[in-house]
């Protein structure tokens, strides 16, 4: 599983922790994250709340004004697939996986995002943004309003992403079914690896490192396995011990 | 929205109440229901926590048992189009809608159900099994680990199912949607109406009429309004008033 590209990424469970303004806490790394670039392409395809496309940019912006930035909406553009590798930094915003997916698939999105991400332009995923890194959108927790026409991602991260991971609670009342049942009936279907994220933490992704960053630790899922990860660990050579 | 067919179906919004067992709170309703035949077809593909086939069918034995009946599991039929169009009785347990739903296309079972049960099979779902009754499974609250050919499930219901419906908590510290955001942003994409369920909740349907049942109230979706129903309402009555 060795990755040969020049990724620069920042893969955050969420865009907002509780009792904190958007973005609040990710903004100090955001500084020198985004260091190369004023201009940062904001892909708002994901909608969350029903957004509009220019609500949701104008969201993004306010945030990362106050490091100095300035988002452009990528559905300002006449050829979006063209702004995708002119970009010098891109961040997708959470919302809709379903929908966000559909729309990259409908705007042929998809090769031209991966394609300039391994070539090194700094990308930036919060919740559903980070979805789509993974191999596929199967461990997202939305509810799948519209039908894409796969479920399959940008596979930058060489497994699965749960963003938003909330642990067992015993005391729960309401029959539905955990998040850590859900991954293991994924693990049933699907001879894959997924990491669910709480919030707070991300996924520093440096050329062949990806390092988990935040407070908290992370759960890792795959086979019969469910391993806690401390943060600072790095994954593809954890990935690579446990050979997986 | 006229319904023109013999219908005889009790959709639930989960199969167990907390500190209950497997069914319990609906046996004193089935034993009416499947008066007419002791032996049930089960349909066992939603597998609940990876349960396999064999033992998800003998959970719903056990439980139906003790009113008298007998499941048996349609994977063990050579011919299970055939058997779902032999069976007096079919019972559609939870699990997971994705996979449910996956299998129902892979055997060609969905036209063979809808004809079945539109000529008077009685037919119990609960959870994944009653988000299968709806127009299509883009209100479930299911993990997408498999992707089906479609979301569109057996329109047996002039609209779309919310089962294991939850109220907001508005001291949440998690960031994840409310119940209420996920399914406004699906009326963002759909022009179709939502029920939400409660775990406890009910829908008895007979021929044209569509009874909410149980002790709760349940909260309907469309357009830009929500509405609470009173158990007991008819909700095919109800629709064609509000024009929807």
């Amino acid at each position: 599983m060795l990755l040969k590209s020049n990724y620069k990424c920042l893969i955050a469970s969420t865009s907002t922790l509780h009792q904190e303004d958007y973005l609040e806490y990710l903004l100090p790394t955001l500084i020198d994250f985004f260091k190369d670039t004023n201009k940062i392409l904001f892909i708002p395809y994901a909608r969350p709340g029903g957004l509009s496309h220019d609500e949701y940019t104008a969201k993004a912006n306010s945030a990362l004004a106050s490091i100095g930035k300035t988002c452009i909406g990528i559905h300002t553009f006449t050829n979006p697939i063209e702004a995708v590798y002119n970009a010098k930094g891109i961040f997708t915003g959470g919302g809709n996986s379903f929908v966000l997916l559909q729309q990259l698939y409908k705007y042929n999105l998809l090769d031209a995002l991966k394609k300039s991400i391994e070539t090194g332009t700094a990308y930036l995923g919060t919740s559903a943004g980070s979805n789509i890194c993974g191999l596929s959108i199967k461990t997202t927790n939305d509810m799948p309003i519209v039908y894409p026409p796969s479920f399959n991602a940008l596979g930058i991260l060489p497994f699965l992403i749960n963003p938003h991971y909330l642990d067992t609670k015993p005391d729960l009342k309401h029959m539905g079914e955990s998040r850590e049942t859900r991954i293991k009936e994924f693990l049933t279907y699907n001879n894959e690896v997924v990491l669910g994220l709480r919030e707070g933490s991300w996924l520093a992704m440096e050329k062949e490192k990806i390092h988990l960053r935040g407070k908290l630790s992370a759960r890792l899922f795959y086979k019969n396995t469910i391993e806690e990860l401390a943060s600072g660990v790095e994954l593809n050579q954890l990935l690579n011990e446990l050979k997986i």
